[in-house]
């Protein structure tokens, strides 16, 4: 487990390197540093009990983008997970069926694959299983049961052709758990390598001085304890609040009229577990430039507020303001680019005559 | 005006050829027929007051996408006309702002262009009149006001640098009519020319004998009074209902759960004049296997049926089922393909701190 090792050589290298880059940096240096503690993305994120095809990929991406994974045919995958906004909705917290104001921010997509657990308290073991959640979920994508899911599809020839190819190996290749292993395929190709992982590879030129400067500050304050390894984060779930309560510190910077959802509990809720209270994962901070509004609840819109308020709520730390700037920095150098595929519509199988119709009232 | 000319000849044919197709068809003479009353799809559909280029186009590509145009941050014109199906969104009447039910259907957008008055009711010009119109309608996007939309656009500095490559020649080019003259160029790309178009060019061979056969009976019929021309439609506004009440012959069909509209008087509510009671455009008939439910209300799912109500309302017609059939195959004829470009997500500008947040609640 290379990545839990660098994990755990983290606080090491905050001391040792705190020297380096005190003028221009030593890039060899900060690579090598970088080396340890994170590691470059994939193409694809894979997983034996689900194997990619390309025929399940694709399968995947069409269920993605399909609107009739809802009750109402109007709310996709991609409806809260937009590719065209690096996999987020940007909104505080998701939109569903009737107009429902969900209670979480909608993670993106991107990378996900890779995070040890899914959802933001860690309820499901990876992204086939994620992807089980919301079609169901009343004020998501309220299909009414996984039957009536698999029926809609299996109305349409078009799909029931596609399950074939993708799961060629299974006599009834239609069923509720192949939709969700169709789409958690194709989100397993949904990585974004782009120059911070050229860095990893070890081109030391990749990252501008500023952007290494931010590194260098974003080991030193120990950030990368919960958000190292290849994701920059998925792989823990970590009280948001260690010092203070991340609830008093976040409500000044809500800045739009939304609902006042009541404090989440986080992880408690899934394990009755007093540890877990206000337990939620450390996300991922690969294109975190883009995924604005930030933090469970969406509440923070700013990436330089809602990093001074990590600073104060799990370390007990004020940022100065020329260390916010270099971590801003540092945040550019972590957006990636999307896979050309992924952003190419397709276009999706005809209804039938069968087709159970759209339920939206 | 070719496409006129052809439409006045329209009778002229629907005798002379009657002949024709009895057995195998006669591929030349109804191609020569075929040429006399449509005309293939254009690569674009140019307008000089709204010249394409590609900066153009791809602006408007962007803000076709993005659902920031709407004051939710949830709804862009995708949503309702998604070019993964063809342009629409298969829903009876469409969604909109807090799920507000509309009261029609969303015609696709896909050969919109060629139309010679938009919405169905023919109440704007040209695409690019009637891109203003959703944006701002409160049971639509419900973007509070030009300027409110132009300020949220204005925000985000990708986008500004947009407008000044699309509009070069302009002082101030981000204002709301560039809004919709950018979205109306993307649009004016949006033709699908396939098979049909070959046999309009002259391939006697790219249409199959089943779909000749439907070809004839669609002119034996008169079909081609209302959709001739290069888009089979969307030249006139005509009564629906000429022999007997739509409202009649329709209400029977709906066979979902949607909410009871009112019997719509189509263009009366425009003009007051009692000669425009129960006008709509005649649509396109491009593309029409996918676009259902069908007509200004989504009433009815099955073309076979739509077809049959169309032959009872406007003709006085009962059609046989043979003929249905053989205008159901030449329908397949009409299935056209999406230009790849379009179907490609564009990765939309970041939102500023000055960006005005969605407003949901």
């Amino acid at each position: 487990m290379k990545r839990t090792t660098a994990l755990f050589l983290t606080l090491t290298f905050a001391v040792t390197s705190a020297a380096v880059a005190a003028q221009s940096p030593d890039r060899e240096a900060l690579m090598s540093m970088a080396q340890r503690i994170f590691a470059p993305l994939p193409e694809v994120v894979d997983n034996p009990d689900n194997p990619l095809s390309e025929a399940k990929v694709e399968l995947g991406k069409m269920l993605y983008y399909d609107p009739r994974l809802s009750q109402s045919g109007f709310i996709s995958c991609n409806s809260c997970h937009n590719l065209a906004t690096y996999g987020v909705d940007n909104l505080p917290t998701s939109l569903g069926h009737r107009w429902a104001v969900g209670p979480r921010n909608s993670p993106t997509v991107l990378n996900a694959a890779l995070h040890r657990t899914q959802f933001w308290d860690g309820r499901a073991a990876d992204v086939e299983e994620q992807a089980q959640g919301p079609i169901l979920n009343p004020i998501e994508m309220a299909i009414p049961g996984e039957a009536y899911a698999v029926d809609r599809i299996a109305s349409m020839p078009g799909y029931v052709k596609w399950f074939e190819r993708a799961f060629p190996d299974e006599e009834k290749p239609l069923n509720y758990r192949n939709i969700a292993n169709a789409i958690g395929a194709f989100e397993r190709t949904l990585t974004t390598p782009d120059r911070f992982d050229e860095f990893l590879k070890g081109d030391a030129q990749a990252l501008s001085d500023d952007e290494l400067a931010g590194l260098q500050v974003f080991v030193d304050y120990g950030c990368v304890g919960c958000h190292g390894g290849t994701a920059l984060g998925g792989d823990i779930l970590a009280r948001f609040g260690v010092v203070e309560s991340y609830w008093e510190a976040t409500r000044e910077f809500i800045t739009i009229d939304q609902p006042t959802m009541p404090m989440d509990v986080g992880r408690f809720a899934v394990t009755q577990d007093a540890n877990d209270l206000y337990v939620f994962k450390a996300p991922s901070l690969r294109n975190i430039t883009r995924t604005y509004p930030y933090f469970h609840d969406g509440s923070v819109w700013s990436l330089r507020d809602a990093t001074q308020i990590m600073a104060r709520v799990q370390l007990g730390r004020e940022m100065p303001e020329e260390d916010l700037d270099k971590l801003m920095a540092f945040y550019q150098a972590l957006e990636g680019t999307i896979p050309e595929y992924a952003l190419k519509l397709p276009i999706l199988p005809a209804s039938s005559k069968h087709t159970e119709r759209p339920v939206f009232q």
